[in-house]
């Protein structure tokens, strides 16, 4: 059974979704995990229905770091519900760490307290994007490696690569190194640099450009951490954008209402479904020693059950002893 | 009236979109500017109705730049007619030059002929993504300049405000840095040292984030060109992904296509208006010693017309001379 520390408190909705969705994950899959849920006791209580009380561990914990706090000192804030939390895995009580809090206090927390993988220089943030073959694009760094080396690019080609096939089950996965043009002469002296690392790692397929991300011409896309995070806030923006644009444009026509009516269920959900991040769970930060799932800030019920299954999957893989295998030193 | 050196033979689609648009910018403003097409006269001829002939000044060329040419010897093909349109602003012959081929041997060229402005290190591709508010939002570099030094981020935004206040008519620009979080302490070294040599436009707002360019919220984003260009091509790739799915899921049901129908003309008329960069017309290079409009590849006739109205527009103006008296000198 998968042990999963739950920040509770964390996320922009305070506990109600995160519980639901635990309560959500344990109607469906009870028998493979057991969740450790962190936080104010007596609040959580009050949103859990006594019938799932036993299959529950509670951590007290009295402080919260919120989204606008800075990262900094969240090393210092022993008494929050993501330090204690990440503490649960460094002390081997728990098997896997999941927050939808401040992203940046979990990377810092679970990357200097879990520690990081032998041969890993520095985790990465990773996330799925949707593309057009209903299939899913692994996108890493997003965040957490603002400054990089070559062989940190080079790691986190190996690490997606492991992750792809090992919990998204792409037996032979296309690697490609995000840059401004698809011709290995294309890039910034990063990118250049990285290529010639990259080319260590079978299924590398070289440069790709920002449009292939979303044309399923690759599976796994590397980039340092600076450009992943505006590449996937500006995703989600044209995403919104053209949805608001949409809505716009039919409340100015009564047989435009009737027509969006009529493709609501076959055709918007279906989008929905496509696009939403909550299909897809949390963004798994890769290369520490253990399992850290961060989830987006206003993750619903059903993103933070997805993002569990993530963690039981993952926990049950072997994906950080391959990746400590794989790994090579170009230093 | 403008004369404007128009590269007949670039594009994916070779000179027949080109000489569409031109002849329908004429039908509209005929004495507003006189075309120069460069390339193959026979074959630029044998597109052009009679009637436009007088209208129309041709200049001979042998050769052309395919797209999947390197732009590296561009500056040689002294009889391609990328490089022959460059020469006419060169030589005073021509105000503006305006070409859908090879963007990177247009901006080499452009540059390296033309020259920069005084004060100006480096010039930069400047393009229009649309906003919620049906506003467009000017983002550079995109492409010109993959590694940038802070005192070129500065320049861009002097240029991009200038451009925005002169062609835009936004009479207070909003100017922001695209970084990884809006706080200012986000950011990589060079967006952190660019930030305090922004600090001197009036109108800087600090860090934004990606998805802020379809906001609304900032009017002039500065980035360097890897970054705008992977952001640039990225967000195409969601909006005809996002098309693309919206299609498939049409096509598998009769009440959807229905509905779709309803939708047509009220609702993705307007949307594709709004999203379409054909509206746009053209990118221009700004911090060129003249006016140089860098058209996508695949422009179609109304966006080649777009690009002579912003070539004259910018031709008009005092943009470049504006932009010689504000930039600092930081280094």
């Amino acid at each position: 059974m998968i042990r999963i520390a739950i920040d509770a408190m964390g996320g922009d909705f305070g506990p109600e979704p995160i519980i639901e969705g635990v309560i959500a994950a344990l109607d469906e899959r009870s028998q493979d995990f057991k969740p450790i849920l962190v936080g104010d006791k007596e609040e959580l209580l009050s949103h859990i229905p006594e019938y799932y009380l036993n299959q529950v561990e509670f951590i007290e914990s009295s402080d919260v770091i919120l989204m606008s706090d800075s990262a900094t000192n969240a090393l210092k804030r022993k008494e929050s519900s993501i330090y204690k939390a990440v503490e649960l895995v460094r002390d081997k009580k728990a098997d896997a760490v999941l927050s939808a809090g401040h992203s940046g206090a979990t990377m810092a927390v679970a990357t200097l307290r879990i520690g990081r993988l032998k041969n890993v220089s520095k985790p990465a943030l990773a996330t799925l994007m949707p593309n057009i073959n209903e299939g899913k694009t692994l996108v890493l760094d997003v965040g957490a490696v603002v400054e990089c080396k070559p062989q940190n690019l080079y790691e986190f080609g190996v690490m997606g690569k492991t992750y792809a096939q090992q919990i998204l089950n792409i037996k032979f996965p296309k690697v490609g190194l995000l840059a401004n043009g698809a011709e290995e002469s294309k890039g910034n002296e990063l990118t250049k640099a990285s290529f010639k690392l990259l080319k260590d790692i079978d299924g590398f397929i070289g440069n790709i450009e920002g449009r292939d991300i979303f044309n399923g011409n690759v599976d796994v896309v590397v980039c340092d951490g600076f450009t992943g995070n505006i590449l996937l806030k500006a995703s989600e923006g044209v995403v919104s954008t053209i949805f608001d644009m949409m809505k716009k444009n039919i409340k100015k026509s009564i047989p435009a209402k009737f027509g969006a009516l009529l493709m609501k269920k076959r055709v918007f959900k279906n989008l929905k479904k496509e696009l939403d991040y909550a299909e897809y769970g949390g963004a798994p930060l890769l290369g520490v020693n253990g399992c850290a799932i961060v989830s987006h800030g206003s993750s619903n019920a059903k993103a933070i059950k997805n993002a569990i299954y993530q963690a039981i999957s993952f926990s049950k893989s072997n994906v950080n002893k391959t990746i400590e295998e794989n790994i090579l030193n170009h230093k």
